[in-house]
């Protein structure tokens, strides 16, 4: 059995939680939380420690999965945590995946520990198909678009306006840009020809509506480069209809060998993108059990794993039925 | 630059020679054939040899891309190219790809060279695909669909009938049974129920039409467990409208996180069969050539390859640019 860890008890590690029970081979060791161990009620009857004390469990956990936040958590927790285990993140913040990177290998080969980061849809198998994709057909191009899905980065962004009580963001892939996509077009798309953005906002009583879907719409890095809308429900509409946090997307590629077009298209729709997300940060955890138990320290990226670490079964199983 | 060798100069030896020529950091180093090197006109500027004077060629070669049929060619030629070179096949009979990957690989652990088999797209890119989704969710269920495309197989044995000049199959997936898949709706479903086979027919002068459509839509193995359409057509039809060899098809994969449901879906679209499949082989043999630097050695599978050795970038540069 792998003994896997978690630190960070949210959407991502509850998920994680499940991903674990579902798997033959994985057994959930510790969970690892900043808050007070006893107030954090878990699904499971694994034990919960604090935070501070991971180092007196380091013999205890073969994997720990970092399920912090790419802003503030993963690029202090990873690198310390691959002092003391093999250690998988989701970090997304892709201007500093070389920074974070370079600081996990460091800590991760002093340590003799693996770190695989950047796990996940996206980064993650969105990058492997992107990978595949250029590899195979280098004459080519490759298109990502992502929902319709919840961004919570987004949701968060518009919940900071002022007189907003709660917001809920959709990012929408406009449907004739994939159309052209597929058809091979080859087409140069701006931000705005490829997603919009749907925003769904409680007021306050008496807030100024007109001014907070301006606000919205206008917000830079945010909203500005898209067409957005704005549409206003109540707390109830909100909990009834949007409680939950779908997601979704697409990496095209269309490519050429001569005259020949070629399409490779991989998609997802997913109910739960916390939970899809803990699936896939589950199966690159065994993984990096795999790749330390054969020396392979330091780290790692999806492009860096062979794929049959992946999976609970055997190499000859797996010629013989998924091959 | 990579030196690449072909053995076996068709349709997906010609794919390879035009892939090759696309990627930067390989070059053609040589072409084998069974035939008289002399009569064996190619598109490029690569020395043609004699398959029997592989051994002299063999400090020439880096990898060679084996461009024979499983049924007769890739049993023997494999294991014996593997003596020689790092080799790459696509073979596809699955009954016996355990057999074949101990005989590869006996003979290139016993040479110190890299083999790898069964790449294209299925086997291949498709195997892979249901790998990765078996192993992020355990709980589901994968299916794969072929077409609309050309089964030379099938056009073959529609052609080997009494009465049939040339013949053409497509293979074409039901629309309905993938949409209940897409839905989650886990359907079991027959062979019957999953793809449908066209056949267009040119028969010969005086033959007995009925008896050739029915002789073919009752051969056992081919087209006995399908809805079959068989359509005569003139020798002028045949040219012009099924002159060329597209083909494609998807691996859907429906799977739950508890409640929640998520679907992974991988499709291909390819105007030329030989020559994406001739693009993926190249790609892998760029891979066999690393892996085999590194001390790799033996039989691998499209599971074994970590994918940053596919591509001809840095692993700085995809981390920055892919992940």
């Amino acid at each position: 059995m792998i003994r896997l860890g978690i630190l960070g008890y949210g959407n991502l590690g509850r998920g994680v939680e499940k991903a674990a029970a579902a798997a033959e081979d994985i057994t959930l060791a510790a969970v690892f939380t900043r808050r007070d161990p006893k107030t954090l009620k878990i699904a499971s009857n694994a034990p919960v420690y604090s935070a501070d004390d991971m180092a007196a469990h380091k013999d205890e956990i073969d994997v720990l999965i970092l399920c912090g936040g790419s802003a503030n958590d993963l690029p202090e927790q990873t690198p310390a945590a691959a002092k003391l285990f093999n250690v998988i993140d989701s970090f997304d913040t892709h201007a500093r995946i070389p920074e974070h990177f370079a600081n996990v290998d460091a800590a991760a080969k002093a340590a003799g520990k693996t770190g695989i980061i950047s796990i996940g849809w996206d980064p993650g198998l969105f990058s492997l198909m992107r990978l595949i994709s250029n590899a195979v057909l280098p004459d080519g191009n490759d298109y990502t678009f992502w929902g319709r899905g919840v961004s919570q980065g987004h949701s968060d962004a518009a919940r900071r306006v002022e007189g907003v009580k709660d917001a809920r963001q959709y990012t929408v892939p406009v449907a004739s840009a994939i159309e052209k996509v597929r058809s091979g077009e080859d087409p140069v798309l701006t931000t705005r020809e490829k997603h919009t953005r749907e925003c769904y906002v409680v007021a306050e009583a008496g807030a100024d509506k007109d001014k907070i879907a301006e606000t919205i719409k206008n917000m830079p890095n945010y909203y500005a480069d898209y067409d957005t809308s704005v549409t206003f429900i109540t707390e109830e509409e909100m909990q009834r209809d949007h409680s939950r946090l779908p997601h979704g997307g697409c990496v095209i590629c269309s490519g050429r060998t001569g005259e020949n077009k070629h399409t490779i298209e991989f998609s997802l729709k997913l109910d739960s993108n916390p939970e899809f997300t803990s699936s896939v940060l589950v199966a690159y955890a065994r993984a990096a059990y795999r790749m330390n138990k054969e020396g392979m320290t330091g780290c790692k990226t999806i492009f860096d794993v062979p794929p049959a670490y992946l999976i609970n079964r055997s190499d000859e199983d797996i010629r013989a039925h998924l091959l």
